[in-house]
C-alpha cells in the first residue's frame, strides 16, 4: 500500500476546508484522522458535508479546535483554514506538538511584521515563527517548501496576479511601476456566509468593484513582486465581485520594456516544468470554467502596441489554485510524494 | 392627449431592439407604427416577443425593412438596431423620405471614416451622411441632438467609459496618456445568437477577456477622449464576458493631476442637471443591480494615494443607457418632449 | 392633474416591499407618503434602495412603524409587507385610523380561524377583523375589493396555483381529489435574508424541494379551491427553490372529466376580461422569463389522454402578480382607478 | 500496475463526451485510445476541451467515427455518446469487431420495437442486435451487465425517476396508475447547442416545462416501471427546464396502499449494496448542489397522510449518474473491475 500521511483540517466549516477535505478524500496518499470546528463539533464529516456523505473517510467526526486534541489524533499535518489572527496561535501550538503546518490565513504571509499591522490593522500575532515561514508558491519556492515546517499559503488574487508577472519582472520585460490590475472572483471568495451582501438575489446579476484601492492581499502582491522586481513595486488593484460560484479572472497591464516577442520566451521558460501552470500563448485569453475545480492556473497574453503595454490575463479556482489545491501541492511536496498527487482532476 | 410620436424600429428582433420596443410600448409620447425583421415579416410584435403579449400595440406587425414601405406607416422617427454596414443604408433612404433617424449601429459614430476602416475593416458606407450624423451622448450634445436628423446612438462600453472620463479631461484632472480601463459585460452584450460560445453552458460559471487588445468600441471611445483631453489620445481596454443577462460594471484608474479633491467638484458640476447620472461620490463602488433595465449610470472614484491614480467605477445597463435608453433619450431631445419620459422606470 | 392617492408601505425593507416601492413610485396614481421600518428608519428610501435614488419621490423618510405616525402623514391606503401575526395589529391600527389596508401576509387570508391556527401554529390574531377582509384575488372577487377596507393579498404559489385550476373546477371539469401540482421558485421568494441557505453559493446550481408535504400556502389553497368545487378539496403540493431571482412556475395535473375540449373554452370564459391573466392554449408551457417583473400571469394547458390527466402550466413573478403587482391591482380597484393603473409594464 | 482497458469514446464532442472523457482521463483502470468527432477529427482532446488539455491522455487525436478505424486503436469498449439513430449503426460495426458497446443513446433501451418507434417517430434501426441489449441500470441488472457485450444505458430523467419508485412498486406499496412526476433539468441536458433556446440569455432567469405530455423518455420509464409492477405503467410526466448547468431534481407522488413505514424498509432494503444511491430518509428532500460532478443519486422521501401519497425526492447529475457516471459503472462491471473504479470524486 502508498504512503499514507494523516491529515488534520483545523476550522473546516468554510468553503476553503471543504475544498480541502474534497481533495484529501480523494488523495491517494492522505489520510483525514481529525477535523475541527466549534460549530460542528460531535457531528461526522459526511453530515455537514451531504456532498461527501458517502466518501471512503466520511464518519470522521469534527472536534473543537485544540492543539493537543488534533495532535492525539496521530495528525502528522495541519491545515489551517481560520481566520487571520487566529491562525497564528494554532500554528505555534501544533509545530511545539511535532506537525507540520500549511497556514491558508494571511498570517504568516507577509514577512515584513510593519506591512502586516498597516494592511489587517493589528500587531502580527507571532514574530518569531514569523521568521521561518514560507510563502507557498510551489512554481516558485519548491525547495524551500519541501524542507519547511510552516508554510504560509499564498491567497487566490496573489496568486492569479504573481504567476504571470513574476518571471516579466524577474527579466526586466516590465516596468515595475507601471501595473494595473482588476480581477473578478466568484462569490465563493466572500466565504460561507450569512451576510446579506452575498445572498443569492443579492449576488446574483450584479458585478461591483470593492475593497477600493487598497485590498489586504495587496500586501503579499507587492512583496512577491517587489522580490522578483528588485525595487519596491507599488501597484493599482481593483478587484470586483462577479455572480459566480468559483473563479478568478484577473487581467494585468504593465508597460513593456524591450521586446515583445520575448514575453512569450521568458513565460515558457518560467514554467516549462510548473505541472499546474498552463501557459495558452499569444491572444489567447483565460476562461474561469476551465480551472473552476482544478488545480490549474492558466495564463495568457497579448501585446497592445497602441499602448505600449503588455495584457495578461489568468484564470484560476480561488478555491483550487487560489486555496485548497495550492495548499495541497505544499503538502505534497512537504511530504515527499508527487506534486501533483491527489490534484489530477478536471 | 399628449403629443404622439410615430415611431418605426429597424431591426427589431434582437435584444437592442427587444429593449427598444420595450421602453417605446410604455412611453407616454411614443406610438410604434411599424417593426421590421426579415425573420418575423408577417408576424405580430406580441407573437415573436410573448413577454409584451398584452401591451396596447403589441398587435403591430412586423414588416420587411424597406425604406418606402416604413414611412408609408407614417413613421417620423426610426430607430436602427441593424448591424454595422447595413444601417447606413437604411439611414440615407429614411432621411430621404423625410424621417428623422437614430442609428444604434456603429456606421456615423466615428467621425474619421479612415478610423472607421481601420477598426471596423472596410470603406466607411457613407462618408456625406456621416458629416451631419451627431453622436448622441446626450449628456454632452444635448443641444446638437435637438437640431439633429441623424444621431449615432453611442455604443455600451463607451458610454460606461467616458462619462466618468470627459469631465476629468476637459478638466486636465488626470493624464490622458495613462488610462486603462477594465469591463465585464453580461451576456446580452453579443446579442440574440445561436453561437454555441454565448449558451447557457458556455456562459455561465464562465469569466474571461476577449477582443484583446483592440476592441472596436475603442475607436470611439478615443473620439470622444481624445476631444476632451485636447490631443489623441490613447488608452487601454480589455472588456470581459461574464456570466449576468445585462451591465457593464467599468473600472477606469489614471493617473492624477493635481488635486484629488477635485474629481468630486469637476464630476459634480459637470453632472449636475444630467438626471440619468448617478453619482455615488467617493470611495463607493458601482453595482450594476441598481441600474439593469433603467437609464441610469451610477459613478463613483476613489483616489489610491500610494500609485497616484484615480479609480474611477461605473454601472450601466449595456442594453439601457448603454443602447436602448439612451436612444430614447436622444428621442426625447429631438422631439421636443421631456428628456426622461419614458425613462422613469426602476 | 390626475388623481394621486396618499400611500404608506409598512414593512417596506423586504423584496416585497422594494417591489412596491417600484410600482408605487411609477404608478401615476399614487404617492408614497410614509415607508417604515424599524431597521432604517431615518434613512431616505433612495439611500436604503440604491436602485431608486433618483426617482421622483425617493427622498421620502423611513420611519418607525406606527399607526399614529403613519396616519400622520396623511396616508389613505397602507400596504402591509409584515411578517405574519404582526400584520394583524397594524391592520387593526390603521383601519381605525381611518385608512385602507391591503395585507400581503396571510393573517387575513384564512378565512376559519382554526384552520390559520393548524397551519401557522399559533392562535389567530385577529378573528374579529377577519370576518371582513377580502381575499384579494381580483380576477375572482373585483367587486368585493373595490367595497373592502381590508384586503388579504394572495400569496406567490395560490395565485399561480388556483388561477389555472378555479374555472375547471367550477364548471366541473376535473376531479377536486386529484389534484397533484409542483412549482418551483425563485430564491427572492425566501425573502431578504442572511440565511446562509439562500447564500449564492448554496442556492446557485441548487434544485431542491422543501415544506415537503404541507407548504403553508396549502390554507389558503385549498380553502379557494374548495370554495369552487363545492366540496373540500386535498391536494398534494409540492414547492421547490430553484437557483432564479424571481418567477414561479407551477405545474398542475388532474383527472379530467368529460371533454378535454371544454378545457380551452372554460378558461378563456373566465378570462375573457381578466387582464393580467394571458392564455396560451392548448401545448404551450408558461416561462417564467415571460412574465418577470410584471404583474401577469400566463398559463398554458395539455391534455394527456395517455393518463386522462389536464396539465395546467403556469408562470408569474412571485413578487409581482404573486405579491406587489396583485396588491396594487387591488389598490386600483379599491380607489376608483383603472385596474391596470401602473401596472402596464414590461 | 493494474489493469488497463482499452476504451473509446465515439461521439466525444457534447457534454455527455465531454463528462465521459473527464471520467475516463481520471479512470485508474482506463486508457483512451480513441475519441471521434467529425467536427473535430485532427484535432487534439486537449486542443478541444481546454479543460483537459495538460491531462495525461490529453494528446489522443480526434477521428472521424469508423468502425475499423476505431478497432485498430486497440480500444476493447467503446463507448457510443451519439444521436439515436445513428448509434444502433456503429454499434453493430463495432461488435463485429469484438469491442464492447456502452451505447448512451436511446437505441436498445426499449425492448419493444413498436414503442421505441411510437416514441422515436422512425422504425427501431436493429431489431436483432436489441434482443442482446442489456438495459444497463446497474442496481438493478448488475449480473446481467457483467456479462453483456451491449449495454443500452439509461437516460438522465429514467435515472432519476425509476430508482426510488422500483422497490416500491416490486412491494406493492404504491398504486402504479397513480404515479406523477415532475422533473427539473439543468441546461445541459439540451446538449452542447447552437439553439438561441438555450443560450445564457434565454435560459437565465428561465423556467419552463417542455415536451408536455409526452417526452420521449416516458417509454423507457414505464418498461421499467411496468416490469416492477407486474402490470403496464401509465405515468404522468412533466419535465421542466431550470437554469443551472447541471443536476435533475426529481419529485415523484403516488398514492400508497399500505403502511408508509414500509416505504422506509423497503428502501433501506432494496439499496444496501447499491454504492452510489444515498438514502437520506423521511423528510429530507434531495438537492441538486450534493450530487453534481458525481455518480450519485441522493434519495428522500416523504408521507402524506392528508392525501394518502407517497412522495419521492431525487437528484442526480443529469451527465453523471444520469448519463457518463453510469455508462463508466457499467463499464466496471462489465470489466471485471470494482463497480466503483474511477468514480469516487466528489
Amino acid at each position: 500500500m502508498s504512503k499514507q500521511v494523516k491529515t488534520a483540517v483545523v476550522g473546516a466549516s468554510g468553503y476553503t476546508g471543504m475544498e480541502l477535505l474534497r481533495l484529501l478524500l480523494m488523495h491517494p496518499n492522505a489520510e483525514i484522522t481529525c477535523v475541527t470546528s466549534r460549530q460542528y463539533a460531535g457531528q461526522q464529516l459526511g453530515e455537514v458535508f451531504p456532498r461527501y456523505a458517502s466518501a471512503p473517510g466520511a464518519e470522521v467526526l469534527f472536534i473543537e479546535p485544540d492543539a493537543a486534541a488534533i495532535a492525539a489524533t496521530g495528525a502528522e499535518v495541519a491545515f489551517l483554514a481560520l481566520p487571520h489572527g487566529v491562525a497564528a496561535e494554532y500554528a505555534a501550538g501544533l509545530l511545539e506538538k511535532g506537525l507540520k503546518v500549511i497556514d491558508l490565513s494571511a498570517d504568516f504571509r507577509i514577512s515584513d511584521p510593519e506591512v502586516y499591522e498597516e494592511f489587517y490593522g493589528a500587531p502580527h500575532p507571532d514574530r518569531e515563527l514569523l521568521k521561518e515561514a514560507v510563502y507557498g508558491l510551489p512554481e516558485v519556492r519548491a525547495e524551500e517548501i519541501k524542507k519547511a515546517r510552516l508554510i504560509a499559503s499564498p491567497g487566490c488574487y496573489p496568486t492569479s496576479i504573481t504567476l504571470p508577472l513574476l518571471p516579466l519582472l524577474e527579466a526586466g520585460l516590465i516596468d515595475p511601476q507601471s501595473i494595473v490590475t482588476c480581477s473578478m472572483s466568484g462569490v465563493s471568495g466572500a466565504g460561507k456566509t450569512g451576510n446579506v451582501l452575498f445572498s443569492y438575489c443579492e449576488s446574483n446579476e450584479s458585478v461591483r468593484a470593492y475593497s477600493v484601492p487598497k485590498h489586504r492581499h495587496l500586501s503579499e502582491i507587492e512583496q512577491e513582486l517587489s522580490i522578483a522586481a528588485g525595487e519596491k513595486v507599488f501597484m493599482s488593484f481593483t478587484p470586483h465581485l462577479m455572480p459566480a460560484h468559483n473563479g478568478i479572472c484577473t487581467t494585468t497591464s504593465a508597460k513593456l520594456i524591450g521586446d515583445a516577442d520575448k514575453v512569450n520566451e521568458v513565460l515558457t521558460e518560467a514554467y516549462k516544468d510548473a505541472r499546474f501552470v498552463r501557459l495558452l500563448g499569444k491572444g489567447k485569453p483565460a476562461d474561469t470554467k476551465n480551472v473552476t475545480r482544478t488545480n490549474h492556473i492558466d495564463i495568457g497574453w497579448e501585446y497592445d502596441a497602441r499602448t505600449g503595454r503588455v495584457i495578461l490575463m489568468s484564470a484560476e479556482d480561488n478555491l483550487g489554485k487560489g486555496a485548497g489545491g495550492q495548499a495541497i501541492q505544499s503538502f505534497n511536496l512537504m511530504c515527499g510524494l508527487d506534486e501533483a498527487a491527489g490534484l489530477l482532476n478536471y
